[in-house]
């Protein structure tokens, strides 16, 4: 059983990041909420999402699995406006979901969630861990997709360090401690990571937001941030590519 | 002899809704006004506009036929700024029509209305009205428009629904009585038509409108509206498709 | 030597009005300030640019001549908001442009300008100058654009007029004396000018620019205005096409 009512932001928040990795997702419905585990499908990056129920306006689940379309409810959010509620409802006997925005109503198929497998998200310890607002990687990475197909994060104890090589041109973002929200690093740290996933990440994730990056050396990436005006939760992991010397 | 000024507004208003059927119109002008009569190349749809020398700033005809291509229209009406005033006047000697926005001045070939026909608007009862503002169809068609070619148009005592029902989904707009500006209905009523033709008639009418749907089991819809502030008169109308059962 | 600061929206005017004519421009930097000369690939129209130190915040150079590629300035100045600072470095070692917006540094490799010839601007004298904003100009290419690959540009006493004739259509934009800024004309006027270049022209000039028009009867026309708040100047010059009477 799952019928739940939430703010149309607040859904948008969630398929947006979700969407940037995965075309179907599993969505794992539990009394406190939702928790969503997933893998892309080149098994590059990884997205641990959680929703409290908090988030909703209504919410009342039982312990089920529901794979839902993501392009699907994009459809549905670009219905909605400002401000409007999302109710949703499971119709267990036709085996879909039923989704409300406004007068209309939206019935779609459940997709089967039996390939999908439930990713386990691997402890890491990740020695240096940058907070900066969203805004700074968007601008950073607008500036540096052009240029190369791999961007350096680098971190010290000055500050961090975003830069993209590509053969003729360069481009770096450097954000010293002063204009980081918070910086734990205690030595020079250095990764290199596929720009495409990178930039999807990063453009994925709302203005304004704080982002978590913890790092390490030629280890994956961790973005951590809230969602859903910190109802939810989510965590980034992003696979490092090995540079040759 | 056909000589006017009108209000982009009021222009891009009816070359809006003409040129959602048809892309070369014949405008049959007289002392009273305009009236246009024409039908699709498919001859599934069929529009009956006219529009009151009153909704001109100046007027003066005499009883003349002008074949106009539409996107000759639109061009210069995307010349024209918000409250710009349009002037036109035929030129018999040459048969043109010349028509002045602002300092700019654009001479267009007519276009031949030999092979243009006169249809006959069919006098059809129709039991249901439904009256509604148009911008609930629209977002209703916006829902609509990738679940499948066909929208059926329902209505009842209770209220008016449109829905689309594809293979996996379906979407439904129900607007109760409350919600409507009007309706007059006495049975259950059921029509399908196809989506394209009745998506592209709706958005081509402006935001604001109230539509009349004039609704019977299986029969044409007919779709009535104001244009130019009541100084002109559309009539939509949209033969159905026939249900296998 | 070059070190330079200046705002981005000023660096925009210049790589607008360069970049219609060509990819890859030679800027003469001297103590002054910067100088371009620069012919279209097809030898049709040329840019003579020159910008005065004082349109720079900030602004030393020994003379040397760089080469840019003007796709690059743009993916730079598409980082820039409206306001911002853009902070420019040659390396002269790496034989680099290091470009500085906000916390970004972009360094791009200098394009050889060897094969880029110095033009010399032909002395001509044009015996009519028409002084105009450039947004009716605007208006007017935006009218004529679909109609004819020619534009006509005429004057005499009475005004300017700007006309392009097709097959079926015609347009014309007529400003009499009174709507322009200033008219030194005391006889007729026409000259026939590739639509293409014309209308790249007079789209890269900012709105609210007043541009003086120089003509003669099949002569080239000359096109003048300011840039940089009249701390830079502008200098198109078109190849007339000869009609066929």
């Amino acid at each position: 059983m799952f019928q739940a009512k939430l703010k149309a932001e607040t859904l948008k928040g969630v398929v947006d990041v979700v969407s940037t990795l995965i075309d179907e997702a599993k969505f794992k419905i539990g009394e406190g909420g939702i928790v969503l585990k997933a893998v892309d499908p080149a098994h590059v990056a990884m997205i641990d999402l959680s929703l409290n129920k908090d988030a909703f306006e209504q919410f009342s689940a039982s312990e089920i699995d529901l794979g839902l379309d993501l392009d699907k409810l994009k459809e549905v959010l670009r219905l909605s406006r400002s401000g409007d509620l999302i109710e949703m409802r499971q119709d267990e006997e036709r085996g879909r979901l039923i989704i409300m925005v406004g007068n209309i109503t939206r019935r779609m198929n459940l997709v089967s969630t039996e390939g999908m497998s439930d990713p386990k998200v691997p402890n890491l310890t990740l020695p240096a861990r940058i907070t900066v607002t969203v805004d700074e990687l968007q601008r950073g990475i607008k500036a540096a997709e052009s240029i190369s197909d791999h961007v350096a994060l680098m971190a010290n104890t000055d500050g961090f360090e975003m830069v993209s090589e590509g053969d003729t041109d360069s481009v770096s973002l450097k954000l010293p401690k002063a204009l980081l929200v918070d910086l734990q690093c205690s030595e020079s740290i250095r990764s290199l990571f596929p720009m495409d996933y990178f930039s999807n990440m990063i453009k994925a994730i709302p203005s304004g937001t704080n982002v978590n990056i913890n790092l390490g050396n030629d280890l994956p990436v961790k973005l951590e941030f809230d969602i859903a005006s910190g109802k939810g939760q989510v965590k980034y992991l992003l696979a490092p590519r090995i540079e040759n010397d």
